[in-house]
C-alpha cells in the first residue's frame, strides 16, 4: 500500500489516497477539538490509542453484520479504508441523555432514555452541525429514502452490538455519533468509532471515560481512553 | 354558553372555562409578540381579524375532512371551541424556505422544499421551542407513536386543502405551525390557524401577508392580514 497525497485534514484524522483508487489511508491525530474547535489541544498517544481502538470496534461491527470501510491496520497511527462517497449527515443513538440533549430539551443528564433517542445532523461546523430530521435529508437530496433507512437501522444495529459488548466491560455507552459514506452502491459504516465520538461511563462509579473529560477539562483523558481499551483486551502495545 | 374564570392566558389569546365542561371560550387578543416574547406590541384589530380568519379556516378544515376543536364564533374576538388536552408540540410544515430553517441550515429565503419539509417543536418557552423528532417524543412520552402519526397526516392534510385554498387568492402557503390536543381518545386540531403562525406571501409580488411583518418592522401588519382576508372572503364586518 503506497501513501500518495493529502486529501483532506479534519479535526482530528488526516485522510491520505493510495495506489488502489478504491483504498485510503486514515491517519488518527493527538489533536483534539471540542466546541466547534474552539478548545484545542495535543493529546499523546491519543492517535494510536483512537486507531487501536477503532479498528477493535469497527471488527467487533463488521462480525456482528454490520458492513464498514475498515480494512486493516497499517501502522500504529493509521489504517487502511474504502474510499467512501461520505454522506454530510451524522447519525446519533442516545441510551442516556447527556451532553446537548440536556441543553437542548431541559433534561437532566443520566436519565434511561427508552426507547434509545435517534438523531440526524447536519455534518457543518460552520452551522454548528444542526440537527436535522428525514425530511430535510430528502429535500435538500442529502441522502435518499432507502439510505436514511438503512442509516437508522444500521445506527441501531451498532448499539445492540455494543451496549452488550461495553456492558461486559461493566461499560455504559451513553451515546455515539456514525458517519456513513457510498461504496458501490451501498452505504458502509464509515469514520471512526472511538471515546473521542461517544460517551461511555463506568457502570458502575459513571465516571466520564471519553471525550467529556477533555470538554469538561477534568484530565486524564488519554488515559481514561487507554482504560477502556485495557477493559475491552484491544492490544495497544 | 356562559363564561367562567380565565384558564390560562397566553401570549396572544386568553383561555376561559364556560357551564359545559368540554368546552372553552378562546378570546383572540391584539396582544402580539416575536423572538420568544422580546418583542411585544399592542396592534389594533388584531384579536378580531384573527378570531375570524381562524373561525373560517377552521370551517374549510373541518370540511376538508381534518376534525377540528372549532365549534362557533362567539363574539367579534371569541370563539367557542372543544377542550382539549393540548400536546405539548408544535408540527410544521413547509413549502419554501423562510424564518429559523434558512437561519439553521443556511439555505436561502424562497427555495421551494419538494417533498415539503416536516418539523415537530417542543412547545417550550424557556427552552426555545427546540426541534425535536419522532424519538425525542416517543422517549419522553410527550405523545404515542399512532399520535405522532396522527399528527404528521393531519398536517400534510391541512397543506393540501390550505394550499390550494390559498393559490386560489394568488397566495403562497409557505410554512405554518399547528397544535394537536386529546379530546374523547381522538386528536384534534387545535389552537390557531392566523397569519400569527403561518406565512403567506403574495403569488405574484412574494410580498409578506404575515407575523413577518410584525417580526420584520415592515409596518401595515393588520393591514396586510385584512387585506388576505379579503382575498379568501372573509367577513370582516
Ligand atoms: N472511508 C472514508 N472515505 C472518505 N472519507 C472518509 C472516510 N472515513 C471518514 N472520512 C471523512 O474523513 C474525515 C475524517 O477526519 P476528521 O478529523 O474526523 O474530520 P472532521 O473534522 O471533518 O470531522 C471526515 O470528514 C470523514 O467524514
Ligand atoms: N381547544 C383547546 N383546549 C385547550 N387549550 C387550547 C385549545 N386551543 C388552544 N389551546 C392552548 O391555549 C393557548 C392559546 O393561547 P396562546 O396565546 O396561543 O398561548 P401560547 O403563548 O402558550 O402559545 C395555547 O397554549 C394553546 O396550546
Ligand atoms: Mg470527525
Ligand atoms: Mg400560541
Amino acid at each position: 500500500m503506497q501513501k500518495q497525497q493529502e486529501l483532506y485534514s479534519g479535526k482530528a484524522k488526516t485522510v491520505y489516497t493510495t495506489d488502489d483508487p478504491d483504498k485510503l489511508i486514515l491517519q488518527f491525530r493527538n489533536d483534539t477539538s471540542a466546541f466547534d474547535g474552539e478548545k484545542l489541544a495535543q493529546l499523546d498517544r491519543k492517535g494510536m490509542v483512537n486507531n487501536k481502538f477503532n479498528a477493535f470496534i469497527m471488527q467487533q461491527l463488521q462480525q456482528g453484520g454490520v458492513a464498514t470501510h475498515f480494512e486493516r491496520l497499517l501502522s500504529d497511527e493509521e489504517s487502511v479504508v474504502k474510499k467512501l462517497d461520505m454522506l454530510p449527515i451524522e447519525c446519533v443513538v442516545r441510551n442516556l441523555s447527556a451532553g446537548s440533549l440536556c441543553r437542548r430539551l431541559g433534561v437532566e443528564e443520566g436519565q434511561p432514555l427508552n426507547p434509545p433517542i435517534f438523531e440526524f445532523f447536519l455534518k457543518d461546523d460552520a452551522l454548528h452541525d444542526p440537527m436535522i430530521n428525514d425530511y430535510h435529508i430528502l429535500s435538500f437530496n442529502w441522502a435518499s429514502v432507502d439510505e436514511v433507512e438503512t442509516m437508522k437501522r444500521l445506527t441501531f444495529q451498532v448499539n445492540d452490538i455494543l451496549k452488550q459488548l461495553f456492558l461486559d466491560a461493566d461499560l455504559l455507552l451513553v451515546d455515539y455519533k456514525l458517519e456513513f459514506g457510498r461504496f458501490d452502491g451501498e452505504l458502509l459504516l464509515g469514520d471512526e468509532f472511538t471515546p473521542d465520538g461517544c460517551r461511555l461511563w463506568d457502570a458502575t462509579t459513571r465516571d466520564k471515560l471519553d471525550k467529556d473529560r477533555f470538554r469538561q477539562g477534568l484530565g486524564g483523558v488519554v488515559e481514561a481512553y487507554e482504560a477502556v481499551a485495557r477493559r475491552l483486551g484491544i492490544e495497544l502495545g
